[in-house]
């Protein structure tokens, strides 16, 4: 430790895994602007240009370049794979080659399979057959045990995009550790805890017992990972070179064991600058050394990648995979935790161009150093690939070492992490709640029977009390579902390496979603201040409205419609709250369908507000399409009206910007600290070097970017 | 089932599964004596000669005939199997050839892998590298969880012979049921119950429904081995000769999936009886062709063999399968239970010679019908193969529906199973009470830092408070173990098959056991009653005693030592009443050690009661070698004060008769009905024909018999 150590400030850090503690005793906030970066290296051009290739040809052979059919991945499952390895300032794949997607069977097996018959490769058929018959899969265990209501709630698609074919992702393992501290150390840690769990052994003290000793043996195999690639990660990194090669092995150790819905990689910026600054006070690198070691992890990390099903990506819109790096941020002593590290890895996509991932995503807070504000906005207009999340709202409740999760899900860094849990669409809901629990595009009776609306117009206090009934209900059914797949994601599917890099005992979060609120809240509008009369089918079911007049809409800071918004998601974070969740997680809901809003709304008959069906819904919490009338503002403040308190795992406003829409040209429009919307705190971007129009993402309280899903990087 | 039931009296069996039912209804009892029955016929001869030779060739080969090391073994790994296929009226092997051991790797792929090794084999390094890796073990879950100090329990052999690297066994499949109801009916039952379960996902609900899926499924897998045989296990049995094989392919079934330590095979013979009334009364049969059945599943049974390593034979002083098929006992209602079938399963022993597996377990009472005693007695002169076991004493707990599994523990079938826990070395633990939890053989701390005795001579108030503190721990640890032990067994080796076969909601038993009773009696009676003086190294370790004086000793009908005994075990088992147990599983336990009393012996150092280092325990409950020097009468009744309901998983007392000791000649030494000695009763052997020394087992309070481990029914 003395060496890798030399020249840090000491600290608790020292004794104990406290990674907070070292960047807070060593880092150092940068203020200027962005006028010391150094642009790609000829090594940098080269490789990148050879993964540009690659991209190319994937993308020829319908994308997918290779797949592997008989070698079941694992944290060492593999020999060294490289692009070009005399270039590689940072060595490591997921497989032997580049972009060649590893067989992960843990999840399902029959997902594997699928993923490679969609591209015509075969999965070895003594490996399905083991895993079919010997080696049982997470969606093999969730399947046995769902009820006949789960099934038919996930087939009628008021339950959607469950985790229960594909990992839960949304885990970050703390990478850091393993450049500060070395795998030795943490190994030792591990054992350390499992020689202090209590002693009387309950199946919780058994099962904790059981996972601390599968986390020391796959910090055993990311040693041996590093030594199939030739590095000594027994020890701790001694430079930043190193230190950016450890904390990549770990990050790589964790994808070649998971394929996770969600494989984020953390807030790294603040702590690698801590390695950076020694090395260029040392005189071992300049800034173009140390930038070339930044270009070569974020290309490492453009180049993850996972076999997936044509299903899967329906669901998102894509194969998005959320490395998500989260940037910046303000310390909770006040100082910014922006450093010259932070600008390195926004400079990756001028030095490397635009690209969905790594997922990053900048920490905003009002209080940024104004030349990382105008950096970000420059960056974000030349390549609307970057991500906003708001510091100010999430720090208070998780510190300044936490980060993002896929798009919004905020979590302290080794200290929490999320049991996943898609959404519940509870535009859907309301429909069932019209007609007694029967689907409103099958007739098939999926809620329970409770007694339809009766009569030609909707009554608004008949079908808010039949609504809470069926939210009742659903949020039962969904809580249930979710305590089995993570119940069995735990027993067959476990995050060994992650959870590893985490403390002992973590916070789990119990992360429900729904969909369809701006229908939700218009619709219910609808029945309230205007007059909806149903019509029904020959078997008596509602299958469409007629609006007669006029009613406020979701999005225009109206507070008669948007007080509903706000009460649907109290009143159904108050229903899930009402059924135990696996391992005491804490209940909470994030209101988020970026990009699979297009699956909800396709899975959804015609809705009171007028909406058709299989009309898209609103992405987030967003006003649905052209109703919000009023101008930026009143649609911003209507989703700020949202409790966050009882959506904790994130609200995300997709919002486009054109100058236009904001009724001058060329100038500045607003700054961050001039709009303040309670909790919504728009990202400060600096209009007046805009001479088009921008379609970006403005993020409204820990919000999401779908740029990351969609690779809406390359549209202007 | 029209022409399955047809001429069966009805009931609640027919609507749901309920054997007893069905038997109570249905059967026969049977007063009269043996001279009904036949001979072996030819077919059996000629196939037992060839199973002779088999065994013959099996020794010729170091014990082990053949070895499967490449196919790991299921329902249906094999194709059909055959001795000799035309002669065969009961058909199924455990492989694809007689006698080849099966792979069985769920318990632990090194255990597998040494059983193999030890005799030459080698297990494909392909199954070896998958179970390592990818598959775990229960063996591996186990090992995952001890603590340092089970680890130690284990290694010092205070606590011995834990089912963490084999399988646990004791439980019983309810195979009638393949045979009653057929296996489409069964999986029906399952799946209604798994429809039944309540709603909320706890995780106890949802491993429950976890294991009916799979119990569901191993059903399936069921029907499928008998479709690889060519019969019809869908439906049910239609005659005596399908209702044998059905219910065999049940057992097949069970130790094709498990090589648990004790396999047995639960209580048939008044079930299997109305078949062969049936048969007989419709002339489908004679009793030569009923017996020719018999004859043939008993000779099948007497070939279930596993794949065992050198340690575990030791263990158990050899290979025993403890295939106990329970015999007789008594009604609730009053009528007895022997039928022409128990009569047919003794017969074997004639037909076929003597042997200890299947382990024939005669359930005594004393309301036998004297013929069927008669018979017994005749019979175990003979071959000394038959255990009897005390039917009044169980019947009051278990009603008249449980059997025997593996020696001595009583379950109902198909409502009761069990935790097997291996024991605790109670002797062990007094020495460890002295030295203050330090080995008495290494020196080692392996126990609480408790203080040591002091002074030259054991008081006996200072002991005894010593020895309840050191119960205490040890109770703790060794409940602990367990819970780990069979949370493991559940999860990585999980008894599908036989599980299926029981109702949905079982009784659990957690089942400790104890050695060394006697020596403990008779340790502290001579620290009591006598003067003990202790000796000690140069470490101050008490490595030896010197008893100055006389004692009571344990086995001679005197309450100051029996006393001394009964507050043991009854202080022990509340000690294992006060740590939770695994699935609220019901504490008891057993005095037991029939064969290892020989490997705790010589893990155990110096005793106060003069026993020398090493020296044998006596076995299960039995007084001290040559101890009980006031005959016969007197050790029984030692032993007949021991608290049943503390120790009830079973009391086992090995009893050598030889007329001599009981003073007389020739003529009959007591009836059962006369010698009542409280709980023990001793099965009436009538010695008037015994014109030899005869060494037998007479059990007391559910005991146990040797002899289908130790193949004692080759010694006179």
């Amino acid at each position: 430790m003395q060496k890798a150590w030399e020249g840090f400030v000491g600290g608790n850090w020292e004794r104990h895994v406290d990674v907070r503690d070292f960047i807070q005793r060593n880092y150092t906030p940068y203020d200027g602007d962005e006028s010391f970066l150094a642009g790609p290296t000829e090594a940098t051009r080269r490789l990148w240009d050879e993964v540009m290739d690659l991209f190319e040809e994937e993308r020829a052979h319908d994308g997918v370049l290779d797949m592997d059919t008989d070698v079941v991945s694992t944290i060492t499952s593999h020999g060294p794979g490289y692009i070009d390895r005399p270039l590689e300032r940072v060595v490591g794949l997921q497989t032997d080659r580049p972009l060649k997607r590893a067989l992960m069977v843990d999840g399902g097996i029959r997902m594997a399979v699928a993923a490679c018959e969609s591209h015509g490769y075969h999965v070895d058929h003594q490996i399905v057959d083991f895993y079919t018959k010997r080696r049982k899969t997470h969606n093999a265990g969730v399947f046995d045990v769902y009820t006949p209501e789960m099934r038919a709630c996930r087939h009628s698609h008021i339950i959607t995009g469950l985790p229960d074919a594909y990992g839960r992702g949304r885990i970050i393992g703390d990478y850091r550790r393993v450049a500060l501290y070395g795998v030795d150390f943490l190994v030792a840690e591990k054992r350390a805890e499992k020689a202090g769990t209590q002693k009387h052994m309950t199946e919780a003290v058994i099962r904790h017992r059981e996972e601390l000793a599968e986390q020391a043996r796959a910090l055993e195999e990311l040693r041996e990972l590093g030594r199939i690639y030739g590095l000594e990660l027994g020890r701790p990194a001694q430079d930043f070179q190193e230190a950016i090669q450890w904390l990549y092995m770990g990050y790589l150790a964790a994808v070649k064991e998971q394929n996770g819905a969600a494989m984020s990689i953390g807030r790294n910026s603040a702590f690698l600058d801590i390695y950076a600054e020694r090395d260029l006070a040392r005189g071992l690198l300049d800034e173009s050394q140390v930038q070339e070691v930044i270009d070569h992890l974020v290309m490492k990390l453009r180049m993850v990648k996972f076999a997936r099903t044509p299903e899967y990506n329906e669901l998102f819109s894509g194969d998005p995979q959320w490395v998500t790096e989260s940037i910046g941020g303000m310390g909770v002593d006040g100082r910014s935790m922006v450093t010259k590290t932070s600008y390195r890895y926004l400079h990756t996509l001028e030095n490397m161009g635009t690209s969905p991932e790594p997922n990053l995503t900048v920490l905003w807070s009002t209080r940024l150093p104004e030349p990382f504000k105008r950096y970000c906005a420059k960056i974000s207009i030349a390549t609307s690939s970057i991500q906003y999340e708001n510091d100010d709202l999430m720090r208070v409740y998780h510190g300044d070492d936490y980060a993002i999760a896929c798009c919004v899900s905020s979590m302290r860094i080794g200290k929490e992490m999320q049991f996943f849990g898609a959404r519940a669409n509870l535009a859907k809901c309301l429909l069932y709640a019209i007609n007694g629990g029967r689907d409103e595009k099958t007739g098939e009776q999926i809620g329970p029977k409770f007694r339809p609306v009766e009569g030609e117009y909707l009554d608004y206090d008949d079908v808010v009390e039949k609504y809470r009934d069926m939210m009742a209900w659903l949020a039962g059914v969904y809580v249930n579902a979710l305590n089995i797949i993570h119940y069995m994601h735990d027993k067959y599917c476990y995050e060994r390496l992650q959870m590893a890099l985490h403390d002992e005992h973590v916070h789990r979060w119990f992360a429900t979603g729904i969909a369809g609120l701006s229908v939700v809240a218009d619709s219910l509008s609808a029945i309230k201040y205007a007059r909806v009369r149903v019509l029904r089918d020959e078997t008596g079911l509602v299958t469409d409205y007629e609006v007669e007049g006029d009613f406020p809409k979701y999005g225009n800071d109206d507070d008669r419609v948007d007080q509903i918004a706000r009460d649907v998601v109290e009143v159904f974070m108050k229903y899930v709250r009402e059924t135990d969740t696996y391992r005491r997680a804490v209940p909470t809901t994030s209101i988020l369908t970026i990009t699979s809003n297009v699956v909800y709304g396709s899975a959804t008959g015609n809705t009171p507000d007028g909406r058709r069906s299989g009309q898209p819904f609103a992405p987030g919490a967003n006003p649905m399409h052209q109703r919000d009338t009023h101008g930026a503002v009143a649609s911003l403040a209507s989703v700020a009206k949202l409790p966050f308190r009882d959506a904790q795992d994130g609200i995300s406003n997709t919002f486009s910007i054109v100058p236009d829409a904001l009724g001058k040209h060329g100038g500045v429009m607003f700054s961050p600290d001039e709009l303040d919307l309670g909790d919504v705190n728009i990202a400060g971007i600096d209009f007046s070097k805009a001479d088009f129009s921008l379609e970006s993402h403005v993020d409204c309280a820990c919000a999401a970017d779908a740029s990351a899903g969609e690779g809406q990087a390359d549209r202007p």
